[in-house]
């Protein structure tokens, strides 16, 4: 009997998450044993609450999945939702088979984060207990992050990086253009892990002399040590360009900005939540007394699709396709990963591990990647960023702005 | 006798200086008649300390002129120096006068801002006054904040439109993918002008979601309207975005942000300034209570080369071209304009002013333009926009990041 193939979408928004979806639906389209394929509005949570889309026709045409692949955030939209052990809450577990088993549904694919693989170790422990063996549940990583273990890295992330390390590079024009010295904070998301913030280091390839400290979650940060290592970078050149990860934290293990959140407020009580770069500017202002500025590089390092990493697109799609296969031949209760197989060229394959292993932990920058003084990164670092910021994407604009694909 | 060429950037980096500077140096190797072609680092400032760079050599070759289009910010540098009135002190004019000598220089390109075109307009006046009739300043404009009069607009807005248009256009992606009722405020350019703010409207050009309401330094800013139009928004739907001057003030004439700048420390004293935005986010957050986010454009708006405009790019080029023609032919002390000959299909030309009709005058968004409530822009603004961010760059890539032209 055919099956249908049902896909959803959680966690934050990144430019590859659509490109994993985009592959799913391939697969899903090339085998005639699926029927349909449903998308599922808001993840688990539009899952419980039956908000189902048919895409075998809305993705049949290969434009349209193309359109797709270039949309950043997630077409189907996302949650914040993690479903109570099913020993506690079986309720909602009973309502997900029901509905599976409503839309004739065989095999279900989740992309997204920790929480996410969360949900797919919980339905599919769920089923493993209760002798349910005709619904296939796989996880596939998004991490823009890149803080999944297992795998070597997680799709979103090699497209963020490349962002990142653009971005880089044309604020190193832009701030070295005055006789006058100046200093420049760049505030990057990781709020427990620094691989965004060391990807700025991208930007040094061709020669933009950015960034020229970096400053991981990794490590502990001190304000001191901080002031000294500009101090010093300011005796060789005029523009100093430091990137930060937003989660810094002092040697005891409060976040920089701790010390602020309750005490900034104006005149009518409002508290006002600075970031880090911009308390780090104002130390900067305060103590070295020079031009400051600080830069955010906010939503935009996880949604800038019309500068995204072909590489990354295509391991995304890969990654969905190979779960949908993966599925078909039997896996459940699993996430695939991607394994580097060689280095130059480059090359990359998917594998699978049970999504169990992969659940409460954080993968962290290892700390040799990380240069002694903790204000840098190492040749280890750069050389496993690199391939995966590699490749243009050709987005497709129309009247100069970029076309995105809209589930109406 | 064959005379020298001379050309200086000034004010504020964009991402269309470049191309300028390009078309200057392309027109003066297409004449016999110019010797040598000099650049000179850091603008008025590094001219009258000599820090002149032959440029005939360096970009003589297609290539390196086409890497230069593609480089964000001054590849010469910027300075920010205005001259003092030739009556109050002569001697800056002829220290100018006799490094034109020097060099021989019989052409004098400067491309900039309104300082920059206050620096054109006092060095000719100069001239004339002096009866120095050998030596040719034409000014060149750059802004991207689209202020000088008289021009239809100035190179670098298009390529800051084009980059603003394109990045609402990912944010309301990112913004759309949860269930739960949010608001973006995303703070742009313009402390004078909203003409930047407006460019946000060009997100909407292929049916992306955002921005949901736009407010320009132009127009008075109430608070409490604010919340009352982001009220209604949220009624109509779940994600509202917001696009907002950097300037906006209240109904007495002062910046929104200033209640806050003195007030704002941390437990060191540390002076927190804030921006607009975050200034919004907080007010909605205690107002209206959802979740609440502000994003500043910040330097990305002006340097982002690789989301040029290639009608930016384009049209900046050619009035480099025709700066030098128009020197050749005797014109100076005067700026190069661009005027609309055509709509459909767009066409732009050149033409020249006197300088000092530019100075101490800021272009400001008619406000017929912005509709009735001030929290939109009307359709003729739109039609003003449109042409000015057609067209894409191919934007060249090494090693995963964009390459830039370096001046060693």
């Amino acid at each position: 009997m055919k099956k249908n193939l049902l896909v959803a979408q959680s966690g934050g928004p990144s430019a590859a998450i659509n490109a994993t979806l985009c592959g799913v639906v391939e697969m899903g389209l090339e085998h005639p044993e699926i029927e349909k394929i449903y998308g599922v509005k808001n993840g688990i949570m539009g899952m419980l609450s039956e908000r189902f889309v048919d895409l075998t026709e809305l993705l049949a045409d290969e434009s349209a999945r193309q359109l797709l692949c270039q949309t950043p955030s997630s077409a189907l939209g996302s949650c914040h939702m993690k479903l109570s052990p099913w020993e506690e809450n079986a309720f909602e577990y009973e309502k997900a088979i029901s509905i599976f088993r409503k839309y004739n549904i065989g095999y279900f694919m989740y992309i997204g984060g920790s929480d996410s693989m969360d949900t797919v170790h919980k339905l599919s422990e769920y089923c493993r207990n209760h002798h349910i063996n005709d619904i296939k549940i796989i996880g596939v990583p998004k991490a823009i992050e890149n803080d999944l273990p297992e795998t070597d890295h997680s799709p979103g992330f090699g497209s963020a990086a490349k962002y990142i390390g653009t971005t880089l590079t044309e604020i190193a024009c832009d701030c070295n253009v005055y006789a006058l010295p100046s200093i420049t904070v760049v505030e990057i998301m990781g709020q427990d892990t620094g691989w965004l913030t060391a990807s700025s280091a991208l930007a040094r390839l061709n020669g933009d002399a950015a960034p020229d400290l970096i400053y991981l979650s990794e490590r502990p940060f001190s304000v001191e040590q901080f002031l000294f290592d500009v101090r010093e970078k300011m005796m060789e050149k005029r523009s100093v360009i430091v990137a930060v990860s937003e989660g810094l934290r002092n040697e005891e293990g409060a976040y920089l900005t701790d010390s602020l959140q309750n005490r900034v407020e104006d005149e009518f009580g409002h508290r006002i939540l600075a970031g880090v770069s911009r308390f780090l500017e104002e130390i900067l202002r305060q103590e070295i007394g020079c031009k400051v500025r600080s830069v955010e590089l906010n939503l935009m390092q996880r949604c800038a699709s019309h500068v995204a990493s072909a590489t990354d697109i295509q391991e995304a799609c890969t990654m969905g396709r190979e779960a949908v296969r993966y599925a078909l031949e039997g896996g459940s209760g699993e996430m695939a990963c991607l394994r580097r197989v060689s280095e130059a060229p480059y090359a990359s394959e998917v594998f699978f591990i049970p999504v169990d292993q992969v659940l409460n932990r954080v993968k962290k920058v290892p700390d040799e990647w990380i240069n002694e003084e903790g204000n840098d990164i190492t040749q280890e670092m750069m050389d496993y960023l690199i391939p995966l910021i590699q490749g243009e994407i050709p987005c497709a604009y129309e009247n100069g702005v970029p076309v995105h694909f809209h589930l109406s």
